[in-house]
């Protein structure tokens, strides 16, 4: 015979839905008495099924996370920090890897299926189709780390990419740089545009124009092709805002591969500060993104959004700082 | 009112077990049918849940993926394999970092509270309590990237890491070093342990004994703090075989800290061959896992497992390779 809810209840001494509260994420109950039905529950070998539960209660604690970024160092990074947020927030995470379905709608399809509570994008770039589709579902969807213009519905947190350009600009200008690059990712992704835009305006306050290139992915190897191009075709660029860390660290690879000394030659500055950007043998200068706060301010919008399906999706935009490296001249 | 299975076959002029089997994971279905069954759900606006029919099928597709990885570069590969291969055998990985977690029981009871078909753990180290409370609730476990003496009821999926040790110790005498030593991971993995066992074995059979130092982690700063260490209190060793390769990065920026050139007054040979050994300004030679078979072979195990969990558990071992870069000198 399975142990029920009602033989812990019995030996705790509780009531049935003081048990029930002690299993639901996020229920409100007194440690002294989650602390008898946990020991009552041990007792009896009781293991509470939450996906029984949620049959009832409508909630799972699941949170898609999905991403497509499995090439990208960083994203590591960026999981650590998504796992032990949500599972402090007693929120479980069924990762969804994009890249690896052939097209996004068999991902939606699953995570209604396994009626995920809410959905976490990180990405720089989410299909269109895929806020309209949980939205529709009312489901909330926060995107972190990116966003899409399309996608009005759903909450998003990230540092303000327009902004990031610029400060890439003003960074180059103080060192006296004059004639600069931007090597950036793909250029379908809205955070690319963003800091192109930002870039080029404040270029353009000090009458500069930079040299354009575009990586394929945010990758190493898509950085040092990139690079290679750009050599060739604007040989005269001083220095490099690269459209984030790992395509910073194939431009530079690329340019020692042609005999560029950095930074006395050529300049470089990537943008996340993902952790190996401080070792000895990389040393980037970068834009910080404050990937902890990112990270705690999306799960924030998402147990909100859970709690309350129509709270109205929120735009969280976080600053951005520059972390001086050794890929820059210094300031004359 | 929800759209049910009975109107979907219905509408689609098949079975309801039909339609029941177009949406459970694994089951045998036409491509007729399930065409037939899936235009009919589309037009209907049907979709199934997993977790209602887990309630009857007992199966959820979900499997615990258990890592506590999440600051070795090596581990985004392995998850990038990973949620590939369990999504193309539509299983679902729940994602779950140990690392975050205060002690391993919180682990296992959540991942029994989601009924996981089954558990994968990614990592060198497993706590000992893990493999009997999955063993005795019926739930298949499979070890990859190595493994614990206390174990024996859970499948493996590993290299001889044994062998691995052997290897590097041939490959440094082939090199005519004479001093080395070993700059193993944390010293209560099993997997440093065997690979120091082979390393020091293949040695004694020339003669020779290595120098022996522990890294506190698999990880970068573990690296350096442990090279550091080792430069000073063996400083008349020639090569060293790291840990693994990050561990391996940490005591190459360690020993170029202290002035030493790398290969021409010191070796280093890694283990892994995660991709960014191949970085022009990392460039290790290395050992390589087969990271991409183990991970299949681990996925068809607990395929296997879940399919007949009479299945006894297997141990499967993959040979280890050598990568050639530059880091050791060459054969004299």
């Amino acid at each position: 015979m399975p142990i029920t809810l009602q033989d812990v209840a019995a030996r705790a001494g509780v009531s049935k839905s003081a048990v029930s509260r002690t299993f639901t994420p996020g229920a409100s109950v007194s440690a002294k008495t989650r602390a008898k039905v946990e020991a009552a529950a041990k007792e009896l070998g009781y293991m509470p099924n939450v996906l029984a539960s949620s049959l009832t209660t409508g909630r799972t604690a699941l949170v898609g996370l999905i991403s497509n970024n499995f090439t990208n160092p960083y994203f590591l990074e960026i999981f650590d920090l998504f796992t032990r947020a949500l599972q402090e927030a007693e929120l479980r995470p069924l990762l969804i890897n994009l890249s690896a379905e052939e097209d996004a709608s068999r991902s939606l399809s699953m995570l209604q299926q396994y009626n995920v509570d809410g959905v976490i994008v990180a990405s720089s770039t989410l299909p269109p189709d895929f806020a309209k589709v949980f939205h529709d579902a009312g489901i909330p969807v926060v995107h972190a780390f990116g966003w899409s213009s399309d996608t009005p519905q759903t909450g998003r947190v990230s540092i303000d990419n327009t902004e990031a350009g610029q400060l890439a600009a003003v960074t180059l200008i103080e060192r006296g740089y004059q004639r600069v690059g931007f090597l950036g990712g793909p250029q379908n992704a809205a955070t690319t545009l963003d800091r192109l835009h930002g870039f080029r305006a404040e270029l353009a306050i000090h009458g500069l124009s930079p040299e354009i290139q575009f990586a394929t992915a945010y990758s190493y190897d898509a950085g040092r092709v990139a690079m290679a191009r750009a050599l060739d075709s604007a040989p005269s660029v001083e220095a490099w805002f690269c459209g984030d860390d790992v395509i910073a660290i194939g431009a530079m690879d690329a340019s020692a591969a042609m005999g560029q000394r950095i930074p006395d030659d050529l300049g470089i500055i990537g943008l996340n500060d993902m952790r190996m950007t401080g070792w000895d043998r990389i040393g980037l200068t970068t834009i910080r993104q404050p990937a902890q706060h990112i990270v705690s301010a999306s799960v924030d919008l998402i147990r909100k959004g859970i709690a309350d399906p129509a709270t109205p999706p929120q735009n969280v935009i976080l600053p951005c700082t520059l972390v001086e490296r050794s890929t820059l001249r210094a300031k004359p």
